[in-house]
């Protein structure tokens, strides 16, 4: 099942001796490719949204944070170690909210540590290797993710998705959406509703550019729309991706999911939420300790570099919002359908 | 109170023997005022939302109607009648949803009714008169329910408004920024919240241009934070215009308004309605009888005539939608607040 991928373009590949990107802000009416040979150059790849989708940007951080080591010089391994955690601290720093950044990190500095004992060049080599495993990871938790949803999508069902959380936003594949990928090769009578997403536009950009290369029917709509539709009958569930969840099961993801999860709730329809264990944040409490990254006013008063609303006018710009965990009916992740509460269940996850 | 009228530009203006209007279309960015002359020029203009707002709309076409009898040459009443009345079904034609546009009409066609004994000249006298009347009755309408609405708007009141309700939309005023214009004379604390207004961007373009020629605080947003911005305890009131209000209290109005509405209902936020009784439509039982106009895909897939989503994508776009009476705190009107049940309360304003 699903051994094809859905998308013909990689999100990100690893060649030779650096990454290389499809540089999403071009999409979809230009497939332009990035060679990313710096840690500086992934740096802002990340920031600008050129890679983008909580699991892609994870596995660039950690390509990124391998280029930065390389690059550098030091030849004993305190001062070694030092460079490294302010790399890491560098590459943290172009995206507050998506835990898996910092995941990612985080991880390949418990590799440095685990072989301090080696000389430097095996350490940087080891690093790579382990950035390869994250990427490869990615891929086999977003199929896990995808197979472990089919059992939530009903016959020909109607799914409104937001935001984009598929092969781009990830190795491949993707998480809310491999489960469409996937309810789909089981039945091809299901229909997507897809959020445009403002103000970057992800799913009028990115998701309607994936559901059509995998030739899964689907319709945009307006952000606004999603009540009118739900209120028609028209929604069977929600599925969205996740930046990062709280250990009580709040989720922090693309501004507009609460409006989403608040509509669902009052239409009585399931809404759900694909989460690899790496957006996992057990350490914070609750959603009230998730940093919100607020982005620049022009990606509200412009788009495409032209101005839409009048000279002066400002605009507030949270790249992100907190949907409590009562508002999530489940969550789908690479060991299963995870159900409240959510507590003890994400808890178990990870024992 | 509020003798100057908050906007410098007039949105419909009678000049000797045709209609100028400002073409709403080319705002914030351009100020281009167009000259109708015939009612073909004005069944455009309010087809292709260069002249938009319902109270708006119904002046235009009343003007419009009045350029259509006039340029035509029949000299029995029957037949004048009888073209007078494809002329109105034809404006008609041009949206289905706002009931100011037949509302106008029927009230023209009672007009030429009421002159059926006088020679044809004097008919089409009458019916511009009627017209200028309508225009006028607007402006008074728009100040009365400014006037009526400052007592729900508590001080440094954090307001979210979606759409354009403004001079724009109306004769001068509007009808929900009417109430912000008459607030905000009285407590310059206040602050407007505006929904950017997908997909045509009236909040965007239109509102922060009246708002910040009014010099009223205000911060856009894109209809996507209301829900939070509202879980954030940053909204104390939603306040929206109308298309049409059946009997029952059910509000038609641009597309967003319902998700509005279930968002304030969960957040206890009171949700408004300004609704001048031209805009109510008693002879709907509900708003299941109100017809909701489909725009093109075009206006979702494209972003200020920019294509934004991939070329085959197909998009839904339902113009307005249907906010049940249950979700509406209370009516501003002309003649007060009005509170439920609608169904007596609304029938008693036309006693």
């Amino acid at each position: 099942m699903a051994d094809k991928a859905p998308l013909s373009v990689k999100s990100l590949e690893w060649i030779e001796d650096h990454l290389r990107i499809i540089d999403q802000t071009y999409l979809p009416n230009r497939t332009v490719y990035s060679d990313l040979k710096d840690v500086g150059r992934v740096w802002e790849a990340i920031k600008k949204l050129r890679v983008r989708g909580a699991p892609a940007i994870g596995i660039a951080a950690a390509y990124g944070f391998y280029l930065g080591l390389r690059d550098q010089n030091e030849e004993h391994y305190k001062s070694f170690k030092i460079e490294a955690e302010r790399i890491g601290d560098y590459l943290k720093s172009a995206r507050p909210t998506a835990v898996n950044l910092s995941w990612a990190i985080d991880r390949l500095l418990q590799t440095i540590t685990a072989y301090k004992d080696k000389p430097i060049t095996e350490i940087k080599d080891r690093v790579l290797q382990v950035a390869k495993t994250i990427h490869e990871e990615d891929r086999n938790t977003c199929i896990k993710i995808g197979k472990a949803g089919i059992e939530l999508v009903p016959k020909k069902a109607n799914i409104l998705t937001h935001c984009n959380t598929g092969g781009l936003a990830t190795a491949e594949y993707g998480t809310a959406l491999s489960v469409i990928y996937h309810a789909h090769q089981k039945d091809d009578g299901i229909h997507v509703w897809v959020d445009e997403t403002r103000p970057l536009l992800q799913g009028a950009r990115l998701t309607a550019y994936e559901l059509h290369e995998a030739e899964i029917p689907h319709t945009l709509v307006t952000d606004s729309m999603a009540g009118h539709l739900m209120n028609q009958g028209k929604v069977d569930l929600v599925i969205v991706g996740t930046d990062r969840v709280a250990a009580n099961g709040d989720v922090a993801n693309k501004i507009g999911t609460y409006t989403l999860a608040v509509l669902a709730d009052a239409h009585n329809i399931p809404f759900y939420v694909a989460a690899p264990l790496s957006s996992m944040d057990l350490s914070l409490e609750s959603g009230g300790d998730i940093e919100i990254e607020e982005r620049e006013s022009d990606e509200v008063t412009h788009f495409n570099q032209q101005r839409t609303a009048p000279k002066k006018t400002e605009a507030y710009n949270p790249a992100f919002d907190i949907t409590p965990k009562e508002l999530v009916t489940a969550f789908v992740t690479e060991k299963g359908i995870i159900k409240p509460p959510y507590k003890k269940s994400l808890a178990k996850l990870f024992e």
